[in-house]
């Protein structure tokens, strides 16, 4: 979280400016808060290039609701089959949440080299009535991003869980029928999920679905359809408003992101096969750096040490082992920079 | 919102004692969250009394979000029928989502008579093989509560929509089967919301529901299956402390929360009919104070020359008309005074 946001949530706790009462106090429903409503969806509207044709949702229940709501609204009843790009484990989390709505295909999964690759276009065969194409831009846990959206053909919508890399750098938001991202790695804090999609995708979904998941109701009445988790949307409004103006558009952010997540690559392919990224290189991720050391020992020993240099966070999930640095968009320079002063001199002392 | 709570959390914004980072920082798998966690969900078991036998769960997607799991742990599947009590508004949006699920069936509808009143045992008929019978507590825009459970047989779990008067007074948890409460009113901010449930029953569940509506996901992980909402659960659980040890308890919470609501009707009922309650003496609600004003115009003079004197949101729900106080545990003796106050003196120039 970037600290002036964080300052001004604090200087603002126990009064809004204007409210006489603080945020957590204050009705939905009031003028106020649907300013900040709607001020944040204007600052994602802006950042992101959002057009008209779609709509930008602020939901509750996470990354995982949107698993269930996404197969609720697009393939329940349909007839269709949804296909799914498995390069991860989100992905995997998504689509089997997708079988319970109707049939629910991966057509391509990286499973038997551990998720350390991502398809290119002759790896899977997208089929034209599809209900949708699935994937994953990033998947947290193995580190691996896609540079550019897969090919899809125009009949199919896209769908995106952007979870982990949303805001990092800009998005066509109008190569996709649906993406979303739940706020806790970029976007804001933990309770606010935001889902942009265009609209004319959703109207066809069947009304008969949980009324919570059925996007409909949100799109209609402005994320309002029920009360909206308000504080983690007014902080998330915050820090789309720091992306715009303090870092200046997600062009810059990208710049910033790419400087500190090469630094660590560097040191990852300088160390002479002591660290080795687990991410082929091609589609390593900006957000989140993953990668093994020679064994189990010196892992547990770099995580000990790392510690001991307030440096936390850093095991890696256990599906991949090693080590996972996550450098999300708050993460200053100065913050990768003790990490890899950290990692060369681990290198020097262990190598 | 406690005026100490929010400055707790207003000292804490920037660094959580011991985590050198913020709340809004950390992982939800971070310890410091963890015992965060488990603090908020002990204070609530001991506030309340909740044996061993219930699990105590913090979710997203609102009371409204509830409507439709319900329905979809207790009723689908089963080939039994779901039996509602409906008092007021909420009730009714409750019902809707269910028949989604299965048969539901309204045994007592009091909407002849726009939900001024509640049921008397007589007034409806309990299936011995229904899936649950459901009411809602306290219907917030009608401002009628009931005083003790319902008649339920012995083999029908008793399953409460609590979100707007949970925690204003003692709650006997051992006669249901599930209850829940957004936070919104009495326990915290909006973003998440309390589901207390007999651990059995919920067991056989059909696990091909989405996942997030699926209670033993949430159960089987402390409420960590996914990410939860972090700063809701936090301000909650501070809220939780403050009715423990700054009030005393929940049953001097009721004594308190009693004599707030009655001096506002005893204004109305010694009004001369000025003031007329909406709901029966018998099931007046201690937060929400529902009355009519003689006609429209004086209701809308009564709403603009409150707001003047820093009285806000007392417009009554469309369905209802006039005036709707609503006076949850945070509000203090000095508000509802001044409310009063203001009351007797628009009679004393209107009446
Ligand atoms: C890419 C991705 N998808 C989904 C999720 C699940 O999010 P949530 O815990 O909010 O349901 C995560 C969380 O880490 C994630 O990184
Ligand atoms: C009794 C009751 N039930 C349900 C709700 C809906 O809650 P939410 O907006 O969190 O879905 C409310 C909200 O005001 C309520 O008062
Ligand atoms: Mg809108
Ligand atoms: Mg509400
Ligand atoms: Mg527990
Ligand atoms: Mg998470």
């Amino acid at each position: 979280m970037p600290e002036s946001v964080l300052r001004e949530v604090q200087d603002e706790m126990l009064c809004l400016p204007g409210a006489g009462a603080s945020l957590l106090e204050i009705s939905h429903r009031d003028k106020l808060f649907v300013e900040i409503l709607h001020d944040a969806e204007n600052t994602l509207r802006s950042l992101l290039g959002v057009s008209d044709d779609y709509g930008v949702l602020f939901m509750q229940g996470g990354a995982t609701l949107q698993f269930s709501a996404i197969a609720a609204n697009l393939l329940r009843g349909t007839g269709k089959r949804a296909e799914y790009l498995l390069t991860g484990s989100w992905g995997k989390k998504a689509i089997s949440e997708a079988k319970k709505e109707g049939e629910a295909v991966a057509i391509y999964d990286a499973k038997e080299t551990n998720y350390d690759r991502l398809p290119g276009a002759s790896d899977y065969t997208v089929s034209d009535d599809a209900a949708y194409l699935y994937y994953c831009s990033n998947e947290t846990i193995q580190g691996v991003q896609f540079q550019n959206e897969p090919e899809c053909p125009a009949s199919v919508p896209l769908v995106s869980d952007a979870s982990s890399d949303f805001l990092c750098r800009p998005l066509p938001v109008d190569k996709y029928g649906l993406l979303y991202a739940c706020a806790q790695k970029n976007a804001g804090p933990a309770g606010v999920t935001v889902v942009v999609m265009r609209k004319d995708l959703i109207e066809k979904a069947d009304p008969s679905i949980p009324g919570y998941l059925y996007y409909k109701n949100h799109l209609d009445n402005d994320s309002e359809w029920n009360t909206p988790p308000t504080f983690a949307i007014y902080v998330l409004g915050k820090v789309a408003r720091w992306l715009r103006d303090d870092i200046g558009g997600l062009a810059e952010m990208e710049k910033i992101n790419r400087e500190k997540s090469s630094s660590l690559y560097k040191i990852i392919d300088e160390s002479g096969g002591f660290y080795r990224g687990h991410a082929n290189v091609e589609c390593r991720s900006l957000m989140n750096v993953t990668f093994n050391l020679p064994s189990d020992e010196l892992t547990a020993k770099f995580i000990s040490e790392a510690g001991a240099n307030r440096l936390a966070a850093l095991k890696g999930h256990r599906s991949v082992g090693g080590i996972r640095a996550s450098i999300y968009n708050a993460m200053p320079r100065e913050g990768v920079d003790a990490l890899g002063q950290f990692m060369a001199d681990f290198l020097s002392r262990n190598g």
